[in-house]
């Protein structure tokens, strides 16, 4: 596993992505991230192993029925705080899932239910940039938003969403995540639904 | 969170559960289990804690429709493998999902999908006990059956399961699973599919 994971990092290193997108995309901390690129799969410094869990949804990814079923279910939590105008997927994982979302909520509701789209920070290599709500989708100013994720892993980039939201002058009314490494209830307020929690011992 | 899951431990044991009860309930390993029971939240001997993580899906089992959904994401896992003649679930958490599995892929195929109930050797006291699958629900002799559990912690069930169906003349032709903690594909050659893998790192 370990060795399938540092080879995976290695492979988005030399392709260009930054630490941030290689944790992102690999479902890890930064730090364990920037620990994978570093090793090479014969020698692997086991005791600086960062303690960590990598997390692999890719059976659920891989199948659109599968991914329209599980957003339903998120789609349920996010339901919960009332109706939505937008549903805000963050890029690139959450997406997909706010997608079927906003689709499956305004099936349910019979209300129009807008995708929007926000570019999180940890995807820029300047350190002074700002995370971004893409024009290409719905705007937010003024209405109800559900922030969607696929994973949680520190809450950085939650937290940067719901700040964003807010300086727009946007309603935050929840946000909701496949798996959340963190255990965070809320943020700034706003309530933080996930539908698996995974949470290390020891 | 460890307070969490020793205050939990502490009080299945109160209640007269089995250490392999309680590993399933937390879904942990055995192990852990036995670490939390003997734990008080006050004093924590966190150097000898056992490296293991929990997962918490109660926002998931907690409601029925997201059980619905999630079920139908599982049955397609379980539909690749053509048509089940039954499905069983592993008790006490895997039933459940096998009862909504078993409904939906009877409506998906049109043709009578039965259910089994299986009882693991985790939850007898007595050493020598064997799994059992239950008399009041499907017989399995014969038939095609699609095994179906919560949470893989060491794989020891599910090999026991395939197991027993063999004996009993059954055919296993899949097992699927919500989360795999060890990463298993499969099982005496029965194929092993997971919606989400979470493995350990360092």
């Amino acid at each position: 596993m370990e060795n399938e994971l540092i080879r995976k990092a290695r492979e988005l290193r030399s392709r260009g992505f930054t630490t941030g997108e290689i944790a992102d995309e690999l479902n890890v901390s930064k730090d364990t991230a920037r620990w994978l690129t570093l090793q090479t799969t014969t020698s692997v410094s086991r005791k600086e192993a960062p303690v960590d869990f990598a997390i692999n949804w890719e059976s659920l990814g891989g199948s659109s029925s599968r991914m329209r079923y599980v957003s339903a279910a998120m789609a349920d939590m996010a339901l919960k705080y009332g109706v939505a105008d937008v549903v805000l997927g963050i890029a690139i994982s959450g997406v997909p899932f706010a997608t079927l979302m906003a689709d499956v909520m305004g099936a349910e509701t019979g209300l129009e239910t807008s995708l929007a789209v926000f570019h999180p920070v940890k995807h820029r290599k300047d350190e002074g940039a700002e995370g971004a709500i893409s024009s290409n989708f719905a705007k937010v100013k003024g209405k109800r938003v559900v922030v969607v994720d696929d994973v949680i892993t520190s809450g950085r980039t939650i937290a940067e969403v719901v700040e964003v939201l807010k300086n727009q002058g946007a309603k935050p009314i929840a946000v909701t995540v496949l798996i959340d490494k963190k255990g965070i209830s809320e943020v700034d307020g706003v309530p933080v639904e996930s539908l698996i929690r995974v949470s290390r011992l020891g």
